[in-house]
């Protein structure tokens, strides 16, 4: 369950914080003592992660996830899989209670995770609630933004880097308040779930070990909010009779229709504007950033700039 | 969804949380802050016994709780329970946080709760893979007795008295130390779990307010164990045959066997044993254990002594 759960990403997450843990004490040599505790909490991360994928699968019906069958798929599992995300989810507290009982910002700990997870959830509530709707006029940017922020940005973005000011703040090291970062860091994460909408119908499904499920299933998708946005009549039209329909025609006329309304090259302005805003924001003296806290914003801007997968 | 899942019910085990607590505080008057705090551990109880059976009735794919579908059956609801489920356990985390932030105790409720779940989590994995391997050779008393320690003991006994003497002790109460206790909880939760296997068989469905699955589903039932330890040759092709199909005539069949193996008197009889055994490890000097505390762990066995649903 392990091996199957929470290998074969790209593994960004964990990695990110032991980076962003590097940058924030400025090139001082690591102790043996905190890059066994930073890696511990790069793991944390990525338990809640194939935590999150397992119950996701399940409940957008998904067939195959980093190249692979879903988990609850495997003949084998089946719906044990609820109870298999929950024991990830689990083995967090095991491992905080192993590594960090005792210090000071232990508490501080269980409760980021706790409070990352709950936003996470109602993010993935309300996903869920408006894609059963089926109501596309209930599809706007705003509720797109509103989504994206609870079920990707707090857990992909804000919880690495508050985590590991957290675990330095409370260490006694001189930190500005990492609370002036977490606008940007939700930005970067609104960002990323649009790279992840856009992949879902544009990338190719080699490189994405998954294919896109997000027509068929009437997700409130980027694409879907910039066509609303964009389609005349007609094209309302097409939309309205194919969005959400579980058959390849269908889908078929709605990626035709993402074509025709040049959705890619919408997508591409919409990088370079991000990109560059964030760089501004981050850059910004009114932000009141220390030089290390930009270095950590940047590299995260950086891994996901122009991904593929 | 709150209404549907946490309302209903028996709810035994919230109230038990403020009656322990006043037990152990030997008849004083409780403040109106004790009586606040003391209650929102109750809800904390139900949150989690209603998220429990949310993800419970869908990996036994239940129809029936509380006489109702069960939440995840419901036309706009399905697997978005996945997520509800996950949302009620969230809430704990919130309420916690409101009402006991700043106390002395907070983070050993965090953990309680966290290795509570834990503990059922681990229950229900050993559940759900030996009822799926369908190997009759797998099961006996002493498989039977571990599932049932992690996945309802822990959580149904041991918690609610854990909880309860975490905050009476960290509060500066004078208490006896409740590990003591421990083992007799478990052995409770044991025979709680006992009395569900039987019910699950020999109760009446309007009263129980759901149907009896274990006999299809393959569970590890403490009256199949009983089965499998009473049964001559002929009686054994009958549970291979049968135990474990998805039809009426094979479960009638179980159902025939078990009245032949008079296994309801075998229940009687486990039933008056237990409770004889229980009330004299309560007793017993040996335990040290405090009146109150004797006090607080009789009026658990005699909310569940010999009950009928």
């Amino acid at each position: 369950m392990l091996d199957h759960n929470l290998l074969g990403g790209k593994l960004t997450r964990g990695p990110s914080a032991i980076d962003s843990y590097s940058l924030l004490k400025e090139g001082k040599q690591l102790t043996s003592e905190e890059i066994i505790l930073i890696s511990s909490l790069g793991w944390c991360i990525e338990w809640l992660q194939g935590y999150f994928l397992v119950h996701d699968d399940i409940m957008d019906g998904s067939s195959k996830r980093r190249g692979r069958p879903c988990w609850f798929r495997l003949d084998k599992v089946g719906m044990i899989a609820v109870n298999d995300g929950v024991l990830l989810r689990n083995h967090i507290a095991v491992i905080l209670k192993q590594h960090f009982r005792g210090k000071p910002y232990y508490v501080d700990l269980l409760e980021l995770f706790n409070e990352v997870e709950y936003q996470t959830a109602c993010g993935q509530m309300i996903d869920l609630i408006t894609t059963q709707e089926k109501d596309l006029s209930k599809y706007s940017l705003s509720i797109h933004g509103r989504i994206v922020q609870y079920k990707t940005a707090y857990y992909s973005f804000y919880l690495p880097v508050s985590m590991v000011a957290c675990a330095l703040l409370m260490a006694g090291e001189n930190l500005d308040n990492h609370a002036n970062a977490k606008d940007i860091l939700i930005k970067m994460g609104i960002y990323f779930q649009v790279q992840d909408d856009y992949l879902d119908c544009f990338a190719d499904p080699q490189v994405l070990g998954k294919n896109g499920t997000d027509i068929k299933d009437f997700k409130c998708s980027w694409l879907v909010v910039q066509a609303l946005e964009r389609c005349n009549e007609e094209q309302k039209k097409i939309l309205d009779e194919n969005y959400g329909i579980d058959d390849k025609a269908c889908v078929a006329k709605i990626e035709a229709l993402y074509k025709d309304l040049k959705l890619e090259d919408v997508y591409r302005e919409y990088e370079e504007n991000t990109y560059e805003e964030l760089i501004n924001s981050i850059e910004d003296e009114e932000t009141k950033l220390s030089k290390p806290m930009q270095a950590v914003l940047k590299s995260f801007l950086e891994k996901i700039y122009k991904r593929q997968k």
